[in-house]
């Protein structure tokens, strides 16, 4: 299993030491009967053009952007689409970057993919074929950044900045060819670990410490592209401690690693982990706003903020971060998540690209210079788990690379790279695919509430689950009504919005109904646009996401997907049938208890 | 710390290798202008006589008796009361049992007191010193018979019976001066282990293989009391494999230890552990009776059922076990748990004898031949977590030798020996104890309905968290009411009752109050016999639960404890009350927003 390499060579030989190499190399085993003229142009970067010239096809870019051009006409010719043709591109963001979550113990926090691609028993422990193979993956949609580490770094994580580079160095040198540079997260409050009694910014022993380790680090692995930060988040250390805000705790890193052209990305996932659920006051959505917005213009020009897509923590709807709307002189970054954490472990099917699509449409063209997303691969044989949870990683590569990007045509693209089908079971999969996210919306907790998961482990559903913990995660379902007020009568988040995005919201009247209760506590007898109660409107979603699943499951059955394939998809499907019956059937009787109103279709609501 | 024994003489000689040596060891230490005149008789076994004769104190028995005559001497006198004195007794039970829930990896399933006294790393692993202080505490109240590993065989603990063995038998060695007899949890499937392919009790190998077994075992151990069996549970193997019924799955282990004068304790704990949440035919509390009361008649005279006092799983409350009742013609034991696995994990304060008495006030004398408990304790200085839980240990075996033990007086004697404090300090303490109880009661689940506690691990409130679980633990609260009727027209589980019981609880209007909600299903406004609604009820207790820890709380912050037990009765006082306030405000908020009503005497329920 190669993911979707089926259709290229077979290994990349060792000996390929550069992204030129490499791409010469794909182009003339993708396309044996063309003789290729590759025109460097070192000025070009990422970018890209592919074009006939004097009756040959001409590759121009940089270094990467040659490689990007050619894994752009391979996709094509190995989807079935005519290539070469001309084509000129360039990426929407510089950054385009994976975050594993992986630890050195061999774990992945929030991984369902298997064991982690790079450690096992606290050190380095991985297959340099497989990271070629994980390489090629990457490059070929553009990905040019992976971050090897969790963001909670656990000891002795740390020592990627100290004993273990000389190995971390040898890592880097195997993905250079692929035009990846690695990025290490990395612990606060690190210099406490060699004899200096505080992590404090301002200090110049730390201030100090991390410079030399910088140099120490790029002297080792000269692109490197960054340190990522988790501060003063879920009992991380940071800034904080020591009376600091996060601009002066970020740019502290970044005058360290700025002569050796590193960025500091530093994530924006503070809130606070250990509110009282009695606590009415606070709102967790407001959290990161609260935190950064007002450090607007204070951030060295390179640190990168990085901020979850929505406030809360990738559910399978939230709205827009409104700090991603809200701090135009700061360089950010926006975090999605593969890893399908609250979406179903990559059991159940969901297709994320849908709601990238959603995300970009509120989302300026210019606020955001760089794109992250959380793994979804592993040591698993076909490395996402489930073999169709790689249209993810494909998809968010194109995503990546440009915002614009058809969501059809890209699911599209994957399904046919990947599998060899007849056109209409192409055509059914692209379709389950594309409609996969919604059912799971449907069946699981309804109209933006999120959060009615079992608690730690996200899966499967738990309805007071989180209802009287330390999270912030609150939905409040009385027996009159379900929901947190978030407009201006109630906690305030939607005034961290600009007027244009309050106005849709603020109303329950005209608010999109997908975010209905993620903005206002509403009464079940509440009138939906469509005429229906509220009530119903919950139990038909939940009725029809279990139904639409049973539909799925009979179609992906009908599927003649290969071998290996087969199995993992049938046995996953199972699971995920058993899920959305679990979901549906809770979800409604939760409802049904408290509200004591009967479906009006008279459907099955267990008592 | 030695628990209770404070006043006790040092350490017991290691040349010490009787029960007879013992007790004169004992008695010439405590009563040093005593002359003691022991007189053995073989006949009396466990059972003594302390008397005056010739103007000498004669304490008669046998060997065991007489020690447990001397320690009855040494208790009273440690605890202020005049002895010698004029003493006869013998046990209600032969069989006084611990059962230790201890692995061999070291980890004490539900175990609130530390690691395992017994293993460690898969291996034997303790201490001598600590084993014979152990059995002094254990045999100065009576107990005989200590079932070391978890009735959850983990591998490697099968080993007891084969590769460990010599070491079981030093183990033996060590606590037989106390008149205290090992006892091994078996797997039922161990033949599995030795090339035979089934572990079906009619099957001629496997019998043979448990015969051959027995013989080795015995022949190591020859006083070994017998093996405890939990078969067909919660996973567990189990004769129900093979399409037999426990009778025949016991009987064949009963023969095979019977020439050896064993026993086998064969746990009653049988119920389908992965019912669906949607099921409303299958109530657990029936599934012992259902599976067992048929078979009354048919074990083998040295199988002995081991039954838990109520019918779900030692909940703070429940009513006695039917099975208790409904099996004259078959050997019973009765099993406790002091380990307060849902009664508060040894930080929250709960004295247990009070519900002893209420348990023993429903089970006529002579239903049960032996008792078993729980083990509390672990490797903790203090052997039980909490040094106030070792009141558990104790009165357990107090009422293990007496059922009709006064209450007030175990209680008083245990903090008598344990403390010398002053007498009104004393006094309150001892008042403390005897309430915690039912203080515990009031802020946790209400009126017998149980479950209500965070899944798994059993500690605080969680007042849906098994509601659409597998464990067929449910309340049903809806907006209307509350509970499952348990009564002939609900699930009928009242009907495996005697006439006289199921007439004290069929009828709601009569019903005990405490057990109200674990027999019916009643609304909220449901009129209790002093007038009150139920959901005013549930408040009330709460909210008194709460005051009454935060009373009990300055009070024992007000006993003068020494040192070590000062500061973590402290700690855990602290942590009781936040567990207190958690139990009263999430459990009053769930019912406030199920039922709308607000409380009459307008104290806080957060919304």
């Amino acid at each position: 299993m190669k993911a979707w390499l089926h259709n290229c060579a077979g290994e990349i030989p060792k000996e390929i030491g550069s992204a030129y190499d490499l791409a010469c190399f794909e182009l003339n085993s993708a396309f044996p009967d063309i003789q290729w003229h590759i025109r460097p142009d070192p000025e070009m970067g990422d970018a890209y053009r592919v074009y006939p010239e004097n009756g040959r096809w001409t590759v121009s870019g940089g270094e990467t952007g040659i490689l990007y051009g050619a894994y752009s006409m391979i996709r094509k010719k190995d989807s079935g689409q005519p290539a070469p043709f001309t084509e000129e591109s360039a990426p929407a963001y510089s950054l385009r970057m994976i975050n594993c979550w992986d630890n050195a113990d061999g774990s992945v926090e929030r991984g369902y993919a298997g064991r982690s691609l790079f450690f096992e028993n606290g050190r380095f422990a991985y297959d340099p074929e497989r990271m070629r193979e994980l390489g090629r993956l990457l490059a070929s949609v553009g990905l040019n950044v992976l971050c090897i580490n969790n963001v909670n770094v656990h000891d002795p994580a740390q020592q990627l900045l100290e004993d273990w580079l000389p190995e971390a160095a040898e890592l880097a040198a195997v993905f250079r060819p692929f035009g990846i540079r690695l990025m290490f997260s990395v612990d606060y409050s690190q210099p406490m670990r060699h004899g200096i009694p505080t992590a404090d910014p301002l200090d110049p022993d730390v201030r100090r410490w991390w410079k030399e380790t910088a140099a120490r680090v790029w002297k080792a692995i000269p692109d490197l592209a960054g340190f990522l930060v988790k501060a003063d988040s879920e009992g991380r250390p940071g800034p904080f401690t020591y009376g600091r805000n996060h601009a002066e705790g970020a740019n502290m890193l970044a005058e360290a690693v700025r002569p050796f052209g590193g960025v500091v990305v530093w994530r924006c996932f503070v809130y606070n982990c250990r509110q009282d659920w009695r606590d009415l006051e606070t709102d967790r959505p407001k959290a990161a706003y609260e935190h950064y917005a007002y450090l607007d213009g204070q951030f060295s020009d390179n640190v990168i903020l990085q901020i979850k897509h929505g406030p809360f923590d990738f559910q399978v709807r939230e709205p827009l971060s409104p700090l991603l709307l809200g701090m135009k002189k700061t360089k950010l970054a926006m975090e999605l998540q593969l890893a399908q954490e609250y979406t179903g472990h990559q059991i159940d099917l969901y297709t994320m690209a849908p709601m990238w699509k959603e995300i970009y449409e509120e989302l300026p063209a210019g606020n955001i210079m760089s794109i992250a997303a959380v793994s979804n691969f592993g040591r698993d044989e076909n490395y996402t788990g489930h073999p169709l949870a790689a249209v993810n990683l494909y998809t968010y590569g194109l995503f990546a690379w440009n915002p614009e990007t058809d969501v059809k045509e890209a699911v599209s693209e994957w399904v046919r790279l990947t599998y060899s089908l007849p056109e209409n079971d192409t055509e059914k999969l692209i379709r389950i695919l594309l409609s996969s996210r919604r059912i799971y919306e449907k069946y699981t907790a309804p109209l933006g509430i999120g959060w009615m998961v079992t608690p730690h482990d996200h899966y499967g559903p738990n309805p007071s689950g989180y209802e009287y913990d330390l999270w912030g995660t609150y939905h409040k379902a009385d027996r009159n009504a379900v929901g947190i007020d978030r407009t201006a009568q109630g906690t305030g988040y939607l005034m961290q919005y600009p007027e244009s995005f309050r106005k849709k919201y603020e109303d329950a009247e005209t608010c999109p109904d997908l975010l209905l209760l993620f903005y206002h506590r509403l009464p079940y007898s509440f009138r939906m646009k469509d005429g229906r109660t509220l009530i119903q409107r919950i139990y038909d979603d939940h009725f029809e996401g279990l139904q639409e699943t049973e539909e799925m499951a009979s179609v992906i059955r009908s599927i003649p997907f290969p071998g290996p394939d087969r199995e993992v998809i049938d046995v996953r499907m199972d699971m995920q049938l058993k899920n959305a019956r679990e979901w549906c059937d809770i979800i409604n009787t939760f409802f049904h208890r408290l509200s004591g109103i009967d479906d009006e279709k008279g459907r099955k609501i267990y008592l």
